[in-house]
C-alpha cells in the first residue's frame, strides 16, 4: 500500500488553542451532547437493570432485518449507481413520491413529491427547520415536558425557549394563547411552536380535536410557524384519532416532521419534512450536507412500494398496543393505590404520576434495588438549564412523573417489571 | 390499515406566513442550495453532452457494489440490533478504531477511537465544525478557488469569508501571512482556515512541504483553527507526498476531515472528523442529529476490517492515475498550444488555464457544439456572492480556468472528449 505521508516529522507549534475556550455560542448553549433515552446508549450496559422501561426505542423483536437486507439487494441490483453516488439535498424522488401518495390518502390533501425533503431522521429534520427559520434571539415555544433532543436542537439556534403546560389532552391551548399575547406585548413575539401533538414524548398524550383547531388558528393569528413532530403518529392503537395539524391547515404555516425510525428502524436514519413546496425549497436550500444516504432512501422506498411497509405498520400497531395493554393491566394490579397514569392512544409511552404519599427520591433508590428502571420526569423539563437535563438521567428522584416506555423492553418482562415497580412504590411511601 | 386522521376537514387559517420572507439570516446568506459539480445532479440529463468532464464523482466502474451488499449481509447477520437502532452521536466505535489504526500508521501518531467522530460525509463534518467553533461575524479564510459546497457551509455560519490565492504548490503562504496580519490589525482576527491541501478541489494542486510547515506555524501564532479537508488524500498517484497538516502539528489546532465517499462510495454518507479528543468531545456535544446511520458505519467497518478496503484503495489509485495520464496525454496532443495545466499528484482533477488568445465565452458555446463539457473556474471563486455562484454552472464562459474531472467520465471517452475540447479551442481563438 502506497503511503501518503512520512509521518513522525512533527513541527512544534508555538501556540496551542484551548478547544473548549473557543466554542461558539451555539455550542455553549447546548452543553453536553444528549445521551439520554433514545440516543442509543441510554442504558449503560454494566448497570443495566433486569427490566428497563427507559429506552424509547422500537422493539428489536419486530425489526424487519431480513426485509431490509432483501431490499438492499434489490436496490443494488437495479440502481447501484443511484444508490451509491450523491443523491442531492432533497433526497430520492421515489421515496418522496411514495410519501406523497401515502399522506395524501391519510390527510385528504393533494400532496406531491415536492412537499417532502428527506433528512437524517426526525432530528435532522428539526435542525434543518431551525437553521432555516430561526435567528439567535428568536422566541420558540415548546411543551413543558418534551423530547430533550429536540429542545437541544432548538436551543442551539436560539436561547429563548418558552414552555406551555401539557395535560392528558395535550398542550394547554389557553396557556398558549396567553403566552403568545405576553410575548407579543413584550416585543418578543414567538417565531415557532414545536409540538408533538400525537402520542407525545414523554407524556403519551394526544392533542384533542378542539384544541387542534384552536391551536392552528392561534398560531396563524400570531404569525407563528408550527413544527408538528409526528414521529409516533403512524402507531395509533385504534381508529378515530384527530386530524394532523398539517391537514387541518391544508399545510399553511406548518412543517410536519416524520420518520422511518419507529416504523422501519432508527439505524437507517431516514426522516423527512412535509411542508408547502416553497418551504421545502427553503429547507433544501439551507442545508449544508449534500443530502443523506440515497442507499437508505431507496431501501425504505423498496420496502414501501413493495407493500411490505403497510403490512409491517399494521403489525407494529398491534404489537405496541398489546405491550401497552400488558403494562396498563400490570400497573392497575401493582401500582393503582399510589400512582395514576394515562392510557395512551398510540406510541411508545405511559406517563405516570406519583401520589403525594410517595417520596420520589426514595423511589429512585428502591427501584434500583428491585431491578427496574424508568426515566424521571425531570429529564423532560424543557426550560431546565441544558447542563442539568443532560446529566440527570440516572438520578430520577426529583420528579413526581415517570416515563415508562413499553416499546423496547421484552414483552415477557413487562409484567414482572411493573410488579417490581409496585414493590418499590410500596416501600417508598412516606 | 387503520387510518390516523379523517382528513378533508380543513380549518381556514386567518394569516398565511410568507415562507420566503421569514428566512433566517443563515438561510439568506447561503442562498440557493448548492446543486453544482459533486451534488449528484450536476449534469442535467436532458442536456448531457456526449463527454462530460464536469462531475467530481468517483467512477461507478469501480464501485464495490457486490462487496457492499456482502458487508451489509454480514453486519445484519452478526449485529442487526446494533445496526438498526440509534448508534449515538459519535458513531460506531468499530469504525473509529479502524480509522485510528489506519491513520496512526500513515501519520506516525498514536491515535485512538476518541480522535474520531463519524459524520454525514465530509460536508456533515465541516458543518459540525462550523457550528461548534464559529460565531456569526467571525472571519474565516479559504482558498480563492475552493469547493463551493464547503464555502456555503462556512457562509451559513458567518458571512465574513476571506480568500488567499492558490497556485500549483497550493495555498500562497506569504499572502496568508499578510492577510492574517491585516485581519489582526483591523481587530477582526481570523478564527478558522479551511483548506484542501492535498489534490485540491478544483485546482488539483498539493501544498508543498515547506509551505505546510509555514502554514501550521502561522496559524498557531495567529490562533487560527485549521480545518484540513482530506477528501482526496487517500488517492495519491505516487509515493513521497508531504505529511498532513494534522501529523505536522501532532494534531494541535487541526481538525482533519475525511470521507469514505471517494474510496468506497458517496451514497453511504460516511465521513469523519479527526482531532484531539477534547475537540471531538465538543463536536459530538454540539451536533443535534442523534448520529448518522450505524448500519452504513458498520458496512464501511466490515469492508475495512476484512482487508478489502486497503486492496480497493490501491486499485482506485491505479485507476485514477491511469485516467489522469490518458487525459494529460490527450491535452498535450490536442490543446498544448492554447492552454496549460497542472499534472496532479492524485485526486480527481486537472486544472487548465487558457492562453490569452482564447475567448472564454466563445469557448463555452463551442464546447457545447463539439459535445464536451467542463466546469468553468468562476464556479469555484470563493468570495463571489452566493447567488452568483449557485446558478452559473452552465455558463462557463467567464473564466480563464477550466476544471476537468477525469474521475467519473468513462475511461474510453477521455481521449475523444479532449480532442473535442481541442477543436473547440482552435475555433475559439480571437
Amino acid at each position: 500500500v502506497t503511503s501518503v505521508t512520512n509521518g513522525g516529522g512533527q513541527t512544534a507549534v508555538s501556540t496551542k488553542l484551548d478547544p473548549t475556550a473557543t466554542l461558539s455560542a451555539r455550542a455553549r448553549r447546548v452543553g453536553a451532547a444528549y445521551a439520554g433515552p433514545g440516543a442509543g446508549s441510554d442504558v449503560p450496559v454494566g448497570e443495566r437493570p433486569p427490566v428497563a422501561f427507559t429506552a424509547g426505542l422500537p422493539d428489536p423483536a419486530i425489526h424487519p432485518t431480513r426485509e431490509i437486507l432483501e431490499a438492499t439487494a434489490a436496490v443494488l441490483a437495479s440502481d447501484a449507481d443511484g444508490a451509491l453516488q450523491y443523491g442531492g439535498a432533497q433526497g430520492f424522488a421515489g421515496l418522496r413520491e411514495w410519501l406523497a401518495a401515502h399522506w395524501s390518502t391519510v390527510d385528504g390533501l393533494p400532496l406531491t413529491a415536492d412537499h417532502f425533503t428527506l433528512t437524517n431522521g426526525a432530528a435532522g429534520a428539526l435542525a434543518n427547520v431551525c437553521d432555516t427559520y430561526l435567528n439567535d434571539g428568536d422566541a420558540v415555544i415548546v411543551e413543558e415536558f418534551s423530547f430533550p433532543g429536540s429542545v437541544r436542537a432548538i436551543r442551539a439556534a436560539t436561547p429563548h425557549v418558552r414552555t406551555v403546560p401539557v395535560d392528558g389532552d395535550g398542550l394547554d391551548v389557553d396557556a398558549l394563547a396567553s403566552l403568545l399575547q405576553r410575548l407579543d406585548r413584550a416585543g418578543t413575539p414567538a417565531r415557532m411552536l414545536y409540538t408533538i401533538p400525537t402520542f407525545q414524548n414523554p407524556t403519551g398524550s394526544t392533542l384533542d380535536a378542539d384544541r387542534r383547531r384552536e391551536l392552528v388558528e392561534l398560531c396563524a393569528r400570531h404569525r407563528v410557524l408550527i413544527v408538528e413532530d409526528a414521529a409516533y403518529a403512524e402507531l395509533p392503537f385504534h381508529d378515530g384519532l384527530p386530524a394532523s395539524l398539517y391537514s387541518l391547515t391544508g399545510g399553511a404555516n406548518v412543517v410536519r416532521i416524520g420518520t422511518a425510525s419507529k416504523i422501519v428502524a432508527p439505524g437507517l436514519r431516514v426522516g423527512w419534512c412535509q411542508a408547502a413546496p416553497e418551504v421545502i425549497g427553503a429547507l433544501v436550500a439551507t442545508r449544508p450536507d449534500m443530502g443523506t444516504s440515497p442507499l437508505t432512501h431507496r431501501v425504505v422506498a423498496e420496502l414501501a412500494t413493495s407493500g411490505f411497509l403497510d403490512r409491517h405498520i399494521v403489525q407494529a400497531r398491534e404489537h405496541y398496543a398489546h405491550k401497552s395493554r400488558i403494562m396498563l393491566e400490570a400497573l392497575t394490579r401493582h401500582c393503582g393505590e399510589v400512582a395514576s397514569w394515562n392510557d395512551p392512544d398510540g406510541g411508545f409511552f405511559v406517563w405516570a404520576t406519583l401520589a403525594d404519599s410517595i417520596d420520589p427520591s426514595r423511589l429512585a433508590a428502591l427501584t434500583a434495588e428491585e431491578g427496574v428502571s424508568y426515566v424521571g420526569g425531570q429529564v423532560f423539563v424543557s426550560d431546565a438549564e441544558p447542563e442539568s437535563t443532560a446529566w440527570r438521567h440516572w438520578t430520577p428522584g426529583e420528579s413526581r412523573y415517570l416515563r415508562l416506555a413499553f416499546s423496547y423492553v421484552a414483552e415477557s418482562s413487562i409484567a414482572e417489571g411493573i410488579a417490581r415497580l409496585g414493590r418499590a412504590l410500596d416501600r417508598a411511601r412516606r
